[in-house]
């Protein structure tokens, strides 16, 4: 065992502050990584705050932070995909049971007996994991992912998360080239998937409450805009779309977006509002519409994604603070 | 054009009454039929009450019937595919416009200028279509459905509007062959469903709230039954569903639902409860989950529906009673 400085909060009302906690020397498995940069994720504040208490209630100390770049400082002597020195990333998971229908499908994120990164019972220390809002970090290589030399590092940090979460969907769903494509919501998920959308040769359609993302949107990809408070523009392209990615974490009128689908047009959600949908029955009957649900990705096809980055050139837009700025971001 | 008694209501208050009404005589691509048997379907009351205003506001007097089945007495010079004495079936649609993507594709139903069999704009005669609560129809030659000749007819007239609603969705999911398929409620559409399922090799769970209806389950096809209030047998069967066809017209629960199915399980709604369905849309995204809606089925779908029920030896349990006791009914 060994410390390592991280900024963990202690309550569900206080302040990330600076602290010392464990890590694990590395098992013959693991890889222990100096962390370079770490995305701020909505789901740290949701998790900080104990926001999705019913769901994930939080164990404090918590440190949070599962967008996580670095550099391979030591290794496990069976682990053979990395060697000190190597650029890797650590994204929501850390472990599972490896033996599940899921995991035996490449679909980690689907496995019952997932470890996360942060707040998850701790199978080698006891307690709970801890995040990347420290200095260091010992992961399991099969949970650990190689980065592009070629990417600006900071910008890669929320591919792990918010990277992973958009394309997914849009992969899944199939070849969208040449197709149209809606992005609601313009934030950390939606920038990125305006990109991948564009990257897979949509015609990529930014919705968004605030015209003042107009220009962001055009700027990050997009071919047009609208603005869902405009009746008009709602109604000139409904029935039109043949998918959507929904990264709105607020409480809106689904029905309103199914409408701009066409028919077997599908939505996914990616964001996560409080409040249920009111979705009406009418809207996904006529056209047989969709609405589904989409969580991160397994690690086969985060790895394919930062590879896709890797030939695209593809980075999220972002800000990069000192950590001891963590509580004004 | 020529005279045909049939039972029409006058106003959302009023019951049905005899009355007669006009038919054109037949033009050259259509179809004369004598209506041997008419489903009600519970969209016909909805109808003549003006239940659905808001979508399609009804127009009196109505003639409402859209699960027809007759015997064909005259065809226009140009029909080739049925002749007098011939068995015939008419569905929800008796037009379109043949030329937009959907119809080049066989999807009449979702065709934006499809002439709907009653309460539409009647092309030949002008006013609103007459359904097949009378005791003749003509109708275009392309929307006129064969019927496999070894079926009780009176239990297939329900085949033209409840067999596609839930063949198609069941259809269309994939193969269900082995799969476990839940059908949410037992009434009209459900027990369409169950059938289907069956027929399709699938492990088939009816999940209804009324411990009164696992009896006619099992005797339908069900090989087990979950009664939806015992929260116990919810929990059992949490995760565990590949598809559910949601047949239930009332206000439900709908994340309950959502629980059962595994990770990329679907709930297709084929009922169209009034009330919005409120959505966690974490049901969504834990597990991939989707809920899609489907809506009768094209005429090329419709015919093999039709002709699966010759295979198969399926029909709609029916009771027969005569139109003049349709206001009872």
């Amino acid at each position: 065992m060994f410390n390592a400085k991280a900024y963990s909060a202690v309550s569900a009302t206080s302040p990330l502050a600076s602290t010392t906690i464990p890590r694990r020397n590395p098992t013959e498995r693991d890889v222990q990584i100096d962390i370079l940069y770490c995305g701020i994720c909505h789901s740290d504040l949701h998790s900080v705050r104990n926001e999705w208490s019913s769901i994930m209630p939080t164990i404090y100390p918590i440190v949070p932070g599962h967008e996580i770049v670095g550099r391979v400082t030591k290794v496990g002597f069976a682990v053979t995909h990395f060697k000190p020195g190597d650029l890797a990333g650590v994204g929501c998971l850390v472990d599972s049971d490896h033996t599940c229908p899921n995991c035996l499908d490449n679909l980690e994120q689907l496995c019952p007996h997932q470890t996360l990164t942060f707040n998850s019972p701790d199978k080698h220390l006891g307690g709970v994991t801890y995040g990347g809002y420290s200095e260091s970090i010992v992961v399991d290589e099969r949970f650990v992912l190689h980065i592009p030399a070629n990417l600006d590092l900071a910008g890669v940090a929320p591919l792990l998360c918010a990277g992973i979460t958009t394309y997914s969907p849009i992969r899944r769903w199939g070849d969208i080239k040449g197709k149209k494509i809606g992005v609601a919501g313009l934030g950390g998920l939606g920038h990125m998937g305006v990109k991948f959308a564009r990257a897979f040769g949509a015609q990529v359609v930014v919705i968004t409450t605030s015209p003042s993302k107009i220009k962001d949107a055009l700027r990050l990809g997009a071919h047009e805009v609208i603005v869902s408070t405009h009746v008009e523009e709602m109604q000139n392209h409904a029935g039109s779309f043949d998918f959507i990615l929904d990264t709105i974490a607020a409480d809106h009128d689904i029905n309103a977006y199914l409408n701009l689908l066409g028919h077997d047009g599908n939505i996914t959600l990616v964001g996560a509002p409080e409040k249920p949908l009111a979705v009406s029955a009418f809207a996904l009957l006529f056209g047989r519409r969709s609405l589904s649900g989409s969580i991160i990705g397994g690690l086969r096809e985060t790895q394919e994604m930062l590879d896709f980055c890797g030939t695209h050139n593809i980075t999220a837009d972002v800000e990069v603070i000192p950590i001891q700025e963590v509580n004004t971001a």
